[in-house]
C-alpha cells in the first residue's frame, strides 16, 4: 500500500534500485489458465533495454527476466508471479561523487527531505532503472489482454519539440524512437546530434492508443478509467502531463465543438478519447504523456548540497540523453496494467455474473 | 475499493446520486484532537453551489451538510465522519424524456453499457452533483492541514479560451470565476453573454497551488505525489488533462533549460511544481486542470437511442453554461484530501517517528 | 482504510457512535440488477433490535434504516448504497458520570490511550449499537446471495454454560435467543432470572452455517476464506475465539481421525468446516464465535480512573443481561458480507470469465 | 489485494510454491534508518527449518534467503524490501502419484475447484513452504519493534492432547517443539514414536505473548487488533481456531468473573489478552491457536479423484508428523507483522502527529 503496488484485482508490486542486487516484482490476480512463456515477457523488456539506438546510454544490461512462481506447465495457475532481474554492470565508483550533493531534477534531495538516508548511487529505487519491473508486469497483462482482443500501441508523437507529421502506429514498434511516421526519424535524429553536441538533452510526448476495450470499463467516481490511466502514466518517472483524448485543447472549444454522439458505433471524432464518465465507450483509449528532459546532462550545473549551499558540479556516469524512446515501452506496459485491472474488475458490475454487453 | 473511496489513510468514501433522497459520504482517519465545526465544512460547500453567478443554473439547492459522528464536544474523536447533503427540488419530470436515449458527452451510454440497469434522470452518479460529497470531504481535509499551515488556493487560469493575464491567488476566492486576475472578468463576461446567446458552453483550465506542504511528501514508484494528484482530479467529471509544474511544456525544454537545484531554499524558478521524482521538495505544488466545455447545451444536438441510431434531441431541464467556477472548489478539495492523506503516510517513513525534517 | 470498511469487492463501510444524531454506512460493489426492497433489510434489523426478549435492555429504538442511493425503480445500479439509522431516546444524563472513569471490559481506557479524546457516553464508537450498520450491510449481502442459492443459519449453540442438545437450526430464528432446539429455551429462561437477580451477566457460543457457497471461495494464503471469516466475527466487540469446523477439537486428533475425503459429494463427516487450505469445497461451512459476558452489570465494581486509581462504581443506564440473542444476527451478517465478497472476488480466478465449475 | 499481501502499511507481499524456482515476497513500509542485517532474519528461519527434531521429516532445505533491496550500507532506506529463497532438493517424480487424486485435507480438491488448473507437486502455493516468506516478513518486523521494545514469544501449549503443565516462556525458543516447560518434552517425546508407529500425524495447541505493546494499537470496527491477529494466525494453512485471552472460556464466564480494571498497572488477571474494544491496554497481548493434525498420514487412505470416485492411496514423499513445532515461528511472524502494521496505523490517530501517551 505504501506505494509499490499498483491495481487492485490484477496487480503489480515492485521492489529493486538502480545499485542493489536485484530488481523484481509480483503480479498477483493473474487469471489461471493463461498460456505465458517467459520469452513473450523478454520481448517486451528487450523494448526498454539500454543501449540501443542514437538516445541510449552506452550501459549495457542484458536484463534478463526470471518468472519464479505462479506458473505450472506454461500455464499461469491464478497464485502470483514472482520474477526477478539481476542488476548487472554496474560502476558503482562512478557515483561516489555524489554522497553529498542533491542533482537538479532528480529525487535526491527529496529521498534525503523524506527517509533521511538514501542510496545516493544514481537514485537508487527513484532511479529509471526501476521501470524493468513495470515492463515485466505489462508483458504479463498485454498476454492476459490477447486473449481479449485488446491491444496497446505506443509511439512518439513529439521529440525535441518536433511532431510527427503522421500517425501510423502499427509500424511504430519497429522504428527507431517508436517512431508512427517513417519520415520523422531523419529530422529526430539530426536534433539528437545536436543536443549531444550541446551537453544537453531532451524531452518528448508520447501518446497511446489501446483497441477493443469493450465498453463498460472504469469505476465511477473515484476510480474512473481516466483517472487509473492519468495515475498510471504520472507514477512514470519523467511524465509532467497526462491528456485523455483532445485533452487541453478541450478547453477552448465549446460544448457543440467537442460533443459527439456517445455510442462509437454512430460517431467519426473521438474527442472522448474513448472514455466517458470515467467508463470506457468502446472506442479506441487515446492519452498523451508529456515527458521532461533526461536531468543528467554532460554540461556543468549548479547542484544543491547537504550544507544548502550551491556548488558546480558536472554528472558523471553513463546517461541517455533523452527518456525517449526507452519510456514508450514502460508507458505501455502502464497503461496495459490498468486496463487488465479494470476488466477484472468489471466482472463484478453486475449481478448475474454476464460479461459486459454491448449496449 | 469499487470506487467510491478516495486515499489511504486520510479516506474519503461517498455515495449519492443527483436524484436520490440524497448524497454524502464518511471521512476515514481524520485524526483525533482537531477542533472542527460544520459551519467551516459549510462555507466551502457554499463555494460550488448552484445558482451563484452568471454561469449557472437557476437550479438552487440549500446544500446543507449534516455532520452525523466522529465529532465530541466539537472536536474530532478519531472515528469515521460520516455526513449527508439531502435532494431538494428535484424535477424529475424534467429528464423522463432521456430514458430511451444516451447524451452527448455523458455518461448515459457507459453506465449503461456497464451495468445494464441505470438512473437515467440527469446523470445519477455520474452527475456533477456527486462533487458535493468532494467538497465536505475536502473542508475536513482542509481543517487539518491548517493545523500544519498548508493551504491551497484554486483559481480559473483561462476560461472560453481567454487566458488571466496576471495571477493573484489570494483575493480569487472572492471574485466571480474565481478569477486571480479582476482586469479578466469583464473579458469572460462577455464571452459567456456571446456564448449563451449561441446555446453552447464553455470550458477553460483551473490552477491549483498548495503552500506550506513540507518536503518529503508523496510515496516513490506507484502514489507519487503527482500521480495521486493527476488521478484526483482526473477524477473529477470534465477534466480532461493535469499538468504538474510547467507540464506539457517540459516537452518542449532541454534539459538544461528546466533543471534548477532542487532544493527550494537555493531555487528561482518551481519548474518542477514542487514535486521531484514524485515527492515535495517544498516549494509549493503547481498543477493544472483543462476542464472540458459542459456537454448539456442548449441546441438541438444528435444522441444515441437505445435502438442504435442516431436522433435529433433537445435536453431540457436546467444547465450551467460551464462547469466553471464550480469546478473550482472541488479540484482544490480533491488537492487538499490528497495532501493530507500523503501528510499521515509519510508519519511511517521513519523508524524513530520523528516528523520529516527539513533537509 | 482505517478500520471502518469490511470486504474487498462487495465491501462496507460504516460510521457511527452510540450517542451522535446517526449511524450508517456505504455498501459499496453490490452488483447493478438485484431487486432490493428496504422491507427486507429492515427485517434483519429488525432481529438485533433491543427492546425484545428476556436478555435484553428495556432502551427501545425503532432502528429504522434509510437507504438514500444505490437503488433506482426497485433496483440495484451498481453505485454505492448508502444509508442511514437515526439515534432517538437517548438519555445523554445517564452517563455524566462516566466522564472520568474507565469501565472494566468496556473500551473506554484503551480509546483514552489511542486518540486522548473520546465520546465518554456509553462507548460512542466502541458500542455495541454500532453494529446496527453491519446488519444493514448484512442483509444487503444476503439478497444478493439468495440469487445464487447460498443461505446463513445463525443460532445459540451454547449459553450461560448450558449447551443446546440437538442443532436444528431451520427454526432458531423463531425461537427465543435463536435456540437451534426448543427445549432448551426454558433452561435459559432460568438461568436469565438467576443471572438478573445476581445483578450479572452471561456469554455463549454462537454457531453459524452456510449453505450453498460452491467450492473454490478464498483467496490463497492471507485471505483464505476461514482467515476472513475470523476476521469477520473477531471484529465484532464480545468475541473471544473463533473456530471452523471441529475448530479447537481439532489438536487433539490424529490425523487418521480427522481426515476425510475433500470431496463433499463424497465425504460424510464435514471436519473442515467446509474450508480446505482457505478454500471451500462445497460443504456447508461451519463456524463458532465465543462471546464473552457483558461487562456492564449490575453490580458495584472497581473501575479504573483518569488518575491512574481504582474507585468503586455502579454502572447506570439500560444494559442487556447478554449479548445474546442480539450478536447472532450481527455474526450471520458478518458471514455474509464476508462470502459475498469472496463471491466477487471468485469472479476473476480464470482467464475465460467462466463461473467456478464444480470440480 | 488478491489474497497475496498483509498489512496495510508495514505489509508482506509473498510470492512462491513448493515446487518452483524459488518463493519470496516484498516487505513495504519498513521505516528507514533501522539497522537490518541477513543473518538476523536467517536465524529466525533457521528455526522453521525442516530437518530438526523428532516431527521433522529429513528433507532438507538450507532455505538461505536473499535481500534484494530496500537496504543500502546496513540501514533500510524506506523502499520495499525484496527478498527469495531458492527451492532445492526438489524430489519432482516423488508427487507424479498425485496428479490425478485429491488428497485428504489438503488444498488439491479445492485449488482444482477455484483455478480449473493446478500444480499438483506436493501443494504448490498451498504447502506449507509457503511460509517461508512469511517468517522472513516476520523477522524483519521482529527488528522494527525490537526499537520499540515490542517482543513476541511463542511456543506449544498443548501437543498430541498433552498440555504444557508451567509456561515459561523465556527459555522455550531453545527447547525441543518450542516447549514451555521442560518436563513436558519427554511425555512429548514418547507422543510422537507412538504415532510415528502408527503412521499416523499430531495437532496441538500453540500460545503466543508479546510483550511491550503500547496501549492504544488496532483500529475500531473491522481493523481491532484481535481481528487482524485472528486473521494473521488463520491465515497460517493448518489453523482452525483462534482465542484472545481467556478466549473459548470466557463463553461460560459471568460478568462478575470476566470484569477487571481496564488499566493493566492496576490489574492482576489479563483476561482481556491485552486487548478491549480491539485496543491494546498495555498488558501483555495473549492469542492461541488451534493447529490440526498434518493430513499426509503414512497409512493408506481413501482419496478423492478427478472422476468423482473414492479409491484407496497411501502418500508417498517425506512429510512431518506434526506441523508443530515449525508452525511456532510461522505464527509468531504473523503476529509480530501485524503488531508492527498497527503500531504504524497508530501514528495517524491524533492531529499533532503525537506518540500515543499512556493513559
Amino acid at each position: 500500500m505504501s506505494g509499490n503496488t499498483f491495481g487492485h484485482l490484477f496487480s503489480l508490486t515492485t521492489f529493486g534500485e538502480s545499485h542493489g542486487p536485484a530488481l523484481g516484482g509480483v503480479v498477483h490476480g493473474c487469471p489461471a489458465g493463461l498460456h505465458l512463456d517467459e520469452a513473450a515477457v523478454q520481448q517486451e523488456l528487450d523494448r526498454r533495454r539500454p543501449g540501443q539506438g542514437k538516445t541510449s546510454t552506452p550501459r549495457r544490461e542484458s536484463d534478463k527476466v526470471q518468472l519464479l512462481s505462479g506458473i505450472f506447465e506454461g500455464v499461469t495457475t491464478g497464485t502470483p508471479i514472482g520474477f526477478s532481474i539481476a542488476n548487472e554492470n554496474q560502476r558503482t565508483s562512478d557515483y561516489e561523487a555524489m554522497r553529498g550533493i542533491y542533482r537538479p531534477g532528480h529525487a535526491d534531495f527529496t529521498y534525503m527531505a523524506k527517509y533521511g538516508h538514501r542510496d545516493h548511487r544514481g537514485g537508487g529505487r527513484s532511479s529509471g532503472r526501476e521501470t524493468v519491473s513495470r515492463v515485466v508486469g505489462g508483458a504479463i497483462a498485454q498476454v492476459f489482454l490477447a486473449q481479449h482482443n485488446i491491444q496497446a500501441q505506443a509511439y512518439t508523437q513529439e521529440f525535441g519539440g518536433i511532431q510527427a507529421e503522421t500517425i501510423a502506429p502499427d509500424k511504430a514498434h519497429e522504428l527507431p524512437y517508436f517512431a508512427p511516421d517513417p519520415s520523422v526519424v531523419e529530422l529526430w535524429d539530426k536534433r539528437v546530434s545536436e543536443i549531444k553536441k550541446a551537453g544537453d538533452t531532451l524531452g518528448g510526448i508520447v501518446e497511446i492508443q489501446i483497441h477493443g476495450v469493450p465498453p463498460g470499463l472504469g469505476e465511477p467516481v473515484f476510480d474512473k478509467l481516466d483517472a487509473r490511466l492519468a495515475a498510471a502514466c504520472m507514477s512514470v518517472g519523467a511524465v509532467k502531463s497526462v491528456e485523455i483524448g483532445c485533452g487541453r485543447q478541450a478547453a477552448r472549444l465549446t460544448g457543440s465543438e467537442n460533443n459527439e454522439p456517445p455510442d462509437p458505433a454512430l460517431t467519426h471524432r473521438n474527442n472522448a478519447g474513448g472514455i466517458l464518465g470515467g467508463i470506457s465507450n468502446g472506442a479506441p483509449i487515446v492519452l498523451r504523456a508529456a515527458v521532461k528532459p533526461i536531468p543528467s546532462i554532460a554540461q556543468e550545473q549548479e547542484v544543491a548540497t547537504a550544507e544548502k549551499t550551491l556548488a558546480p558540479f558536472t554528472i558523471g556516469g553513463r546517461h541517455d540523453i533523452s527518456a525517449i524512446p526507452r519510456i514508450v515501452p514502460v508507458l505501455k506496459a502502464m497503461a496495459l496494467l490498468t486496463i487488465a485491472d479494470m476488466l477484472l474488475l468489471q466482472r463484478s458490475a453486475r449481478s448475474e455474473g454476464s460479461p459486459p454487453a454491448t449496449v
